[in-house]
Parts: C-alpha cells; structure tokens; sequence
C-alpha cells in the first residue's frame, strides 16, 4: 500500500508512523515547509519525502490531506488533480462542507479523526494516536467509489480507529455543538473568571474539578482553532443563538425563583447525559458480541457510501466491512460486521434501500 | 476534641470519618433520618449518635452543620442555640451569604469544602475525601472569635484540607463563576446536543474529550443543585447575564467572518487561562518552601478573621497557624506559616492592618 501525506505535523506525522509501524505501508510526505520533511524522516513518520505535492502523490493509492483547516480546500484540489485514476483522496479537516466541491469525484472521501487537537507538531505524533479513535467520513451519496471506500475503511481500522459514516452537514453540525461550542464557552469562562478575580497574580482562586474539566481546552492553539471556528461559523452561530435563548430561559428560572422549573430541567438534563453516554458507548466496545451479515449491491459509484450512512444515521457502528466484485464486477458482495444488538437494526436500514440481506 | 456533626451523608460521614481516624475526635452525630444515622455508626463515620440536634451538640467543641443547602439555616440557628458559649460551629454550605444571620455570632465561622458534590450518601463516605482539598471559610471581621477560628482551622488541617479564608459575598460570586455557571453549561450541552441527535437511542454520537469533560458534571444531584442554584440565584444570574453579553459578541464576529478578532479573543483565554493556573498552582503545593512570621494582636473577636481575610485578599494562602494568647489573655500572638515567596506580601498586608510583623 503507497500512502501520500499532504502536510506532516501531528496528525499527518501519526499516520505515517501508524501506516508505516501497523499497516506495513510505503509512506511518501510532502510538506511546504522543508524542515518539517525532513524532521518527519528523521522520527520514521515518512519513508521518503518529495519536493512538491504532485510527485507525493504521483502513485499513491491513498492520499491525507493534513494541511490546517485554511489550507485544506486548496490541498485537496492539487491532490485529485495529481492523484493517478484509482486512488483514494481524503483529509483530517475538522469541518467537512468547504470540501463540498471536491465531493463530486468519486476519488474523494472527507474525513475527520478525533484525535489530537491540543498539542500539535511532528514531534508529538505518534503511532498509537487513532486507537480506538472515532474517525468520521463523509462519503458523498452517488459518486463515492465503493472500491476507494472500503480502502480507506480498512487502512482506518488497521490504525486502530473507527470510521463511521455521516453526511457533510450533520458532521458539522455535530461538531458545531460538540467540540466548537465547548471550546468557545470555556475561552468564555476563564475570560470571565479571571476578570472577576481582579489581577491574577496578586490573587489565588481554589476551584472544584468542574471548573477545571470545563476550561481545560480554553485558549487551545489560536492558529488552529482560529481556522476551525471559521470554517464552520455558520453551524457555531446556529449553537450559539440556541445556547443564548436556553440561557434566557434558564436565567428567568432563576430570577423569579421557580425551583421547580430549575429541578424538572436539571432532570432533564440528566436524562439528556445518560441518553448520550449510553448511545456513545454502544458500538465498537472492546468484548461486545459482533454479527456479520452480507449484502449483494450493483458495482456502481456511491452504493457504499449510501449504505454506510444509513447504517450511521440509525446509530449503527459498522465494525469492520470487506467489498468483494462479482467475476463480471457488475455485481458486489458487501461483508459487514455489526454490534449483535445492532444487527436487526441493520438489516432493516438496508432492506430499506432495496439490497437483500443474509445474516451470516 | 469532641466534634458534633449535624446530617451525616457523604460530607457529614466523611468528616466523621477524617476527625475519628485522623485527628483521635469524639464524633457524635445526628441526623433526621434514624436509618442514616445507624447506618453511620456502623461505617465507623460516629462513635455515637444522638436523638436531636440539642442532645448532639450539647458538649461539643465543634458542631459541622452538613444539613441539605435548603435546611442549613435553620440547622445553623438550633445549633447555636443549643451548642456550648465556647464552641464553633461551622457548616459545608455551597453558598455562604445565606448563613449571614448567623455571622454576628462570635462562634459561626461558615465554611464550604471544595470536595464530593457528584455521589451522595453516607456509604460513600471517605477519611481522605479532603485530602488537598480547599476548604473555604468565611469568618466575619469584627465578630469571629479567634480562639475558635484557629481551633477549627487546625482541625481541617487535620483532616487534610487547604483552608482558605474569603468574604461570604466574594465567595459566592466566584462559586456563581467557577461552580454553578460549569453546571448549569454542562446541563445546557447535553441537552442541545441531544436534540440534535434527534431520538438518543438511535444515533450514536461518538464524540472527543472536550464535550465528555465539559458534560461531565451535567445532571448533577437534582435535589442538591435545585437548593444551590436557588441559594446563590442572584450571583448565578449576574453570571449569566456575563456571559450572554460576551456569547453574543463571539456570535457577532462569527457571524461577520472576522477572523482576526477571534484569534485575539482566543489569545485573551489563553492568557486569562494561564494566569488562573499559574495563580491556582501557587500556595500550599507539596514540597514548596514554608516560611514562619509572627504578630502579636489584641485579643479582641474578629482580629484572626481581619488577617485571614486580609491574606486571602492579597493571594497568600496560609499554610498553618497557631494563636498563642499572652499570660493577662489581653494580647496574643499569632505564628503564620506562608509559602516563601508570600512571605513579603504577607508581611505587608498583616503591617497593613496595623499589627506588628516579625519573619522567624
């Protein structure tokens, strides 16, 4: 397997080091940066480095884009022009929708690993940074090539991670409530505190663990997250107006003192936490009884990309998947193994979008 | 010592278990619930238990009111009036302003440890649950006797905690700011995003460390947080209405792509972030350089909680203290142990009060 990294700080570094040490791949790195190349050499991330992005790729059978989020639509777009005809282009951007226009090649899948975004540089990457990681991909509906899917799905399982499908937008909807707008309320908080506690150095505040969980990613690094909030700041504004008017609300609970307004929402947010915490944690757990089941599909561009994401939008974590063409590769045979819990769930969603189903 | 403890759930019991274990106390505990009581004795938290509140604290030379936030009051006031002229009594209160009746009597010192709010019951109860824990106190100036105050500052230096001395209102402005504004987030986030996700059982939502850390504490003890959120309304609103001022200018610069601002916004968290670490990391860390300094002050209610109160204004935590009264019990001198670079500032601010400074 020939790999090509597009920018090799930490996350382009880990997949390298977790391509080159788990997967046995060939690594070629491009990074505009010379210095950076040659560093991500010297600590084994790379088996070779190139002197511009279209000799990185010129026969890769896989390609990340590991460019900051600013750089990434640019990236993408050099690569699939470069890319030989059947090679998978993806890349780690946090926001999905500004690849929009590269989802029209049945070469591209976007991607996002949830790995990694507090500490950054070549020097901190590491092999193990995906386990048991979720990476998001967002196969597009009617062009993704199921071939290239399933190449990126295992050489994604081979890092340790777990890819799970879901559409552009909910991603970064997603992303939006649950990574963006944490860290902007935490900037707030600390902000806010330290205001309140006058000049910090002559002052010293002891605080309870909720504080510290709270702000621990406050004032991540300014160049990263400076891109990421622009590059979904549709979506944040979105979380934010909904944040805003729950605060109202909550604020005139408080206010007119209604107890028992602020106890029925403090349950409700109990019952919001474990809904969550139980949905997070099925799926993909170490142990769990896994079921295959097999499915027979036209050979045509986007079929697995529309199967996976029915599977993802009814909450089923595909954990592990094998693509096999008929002799006349009209045909294909999907192998999916699935969470036993999720199997009947499973088969429905595909049923639903007209391919037989065995339980194997 | 004999200590009385006045609702011996977690907080109670575990203070029972902390004065038995590892300061030799006498431990008499009562509590409305007979059940509790039993069940307290039998974990080893009292060596006896009392019928009512009366019986309990009739000979104790300390009483910890650990009652519900919404029943500490009363709690308070029964204790007083049944408790001997030379005993303290102190409570573990989340929010202090709402003890202030009781704060012109020489013996209240209210007091708030910075520990356990997320399990409850006497069952989870531990000798070491203070261990390095901030435990704040809030003694009155011109009324707390300082013969009390250093009795029960040495005991909670028995147990383990780190007690820091603040003003009741400046307690519960940061405790709006670093406690309750984190919870009621917490409870805000997962009930966003679990409306996002539409029905939680059929949508796995994988998702990194910021949201599982900024959720951690959503749905917290309903009964707890409704009496916490209610007793410190007023600070909570101001804190909310804080933030809903500085949500809404993040919203606008998202809104209008400014980038630049946001990355100044997010340079301001990280030194605000910074500054609150730095400032929470000084003061009573193991292993730091303890410096000694003497005064000598009239022996007058009121004058240790000046000096308390006037070092914890100005970031000096006091690492232990011993109150010496003078042979005609008309002066005393008080040894103060700081870290070694609060020594200066500690000097100044005691000199500051008036009172003679002398470094040992």
């Amino acid at each position: 397997m020939k790999v090509a990294i597009l920018g090799v700080g930490l996350i382009g570094g880990s997949i390298g080091l977790a391509a080159r040490t788990r997967v046995g791949a060939e690594v070629c790195g491009y990074d505009p940066d010379a210095r950076v190349r040659s560093r991500a050499l010297a600590l084994g991330a790379l088996d070779s480095e190139a002197d511009d992005l279209a000799s990185a790729v010129a026969d890769a059978e896989v390609v990340f884009a590991a460019a900051p989020v600013g750089a990434l639509a640019q990236t993408v777009k050099l690569a699939l022009q470069a890319a030989p005809a059947r090679c998978v282009v993806t890349d780690v951007g946090s926001t999905k929708r500004l690849l929009a226009d590269a989802a029209s090649d049945e070469r591209f899948i976007g991607g996002h690993p949830l790995a990694g975004a507090e500490t950054a540089g070549v020097e901190n990457a590491r092999a193990d940074l995906f386990d048991g990681a979720a990476w998001y991909l967002t196969p597009a509906k009617g062009s993704t090539s199921g071939v290239l899917y399933e190449r990126l799905y295992s050489l994604l399982r081979g890092f340790g991670a777990r890819p799970v499908a879901i559409e552009a937008g909910a991603h970064d909807r997603l992303m939006a409530y649950v990574s963006h707008l944490p860290h902007v309320l935490a900037n707030l908080l600390v902000t806010q505190t330290s205001g309140l506690l006058g000049e910090p150095s002559e002052r010293m505040p002891m605080v309870g663990p909720s504080f510290r969980d709270a702000t621990r990613v406050a004032g991540a690094n300014t160049a990263i997250w400076t891109d990421i909030y622009m590059s979904n700041s549709d979506a944040l504004v979105a979380g934010i107006d909904e944040l805003l008017v729950r605060l109202q609300e909550v604020r005139g609970w408080l206010d007119s003192g209604d107890a028992q307004a602020i106890g029925e929402w403090n349950e409700r947010a109990r019952a919001a936490r474990e809904a969550l915490l139980g949905a997070g944690l099925t799926g993909g757990a170490e142990g769990e009884l896994v079921r295959e089941l097999r499915t027979s599909v036209p050979n045509r561009p986007g079929v697995i990309a529309e199967i996976a994401l029915a599977l993802g939008d009814c909450g089923v974590n595909i954990l592990d998947l094998v693509l096999s063409p008929s002799q006349d590769n009209r045909q294909g045979t999907v192998a999916l193994w699935v969470a036993a819990d999720h199997l009947e769930r499973a088969s429905a969603a595909i049923t639903g979008l007209g391919f037989p189903v065995v339980q194997a």
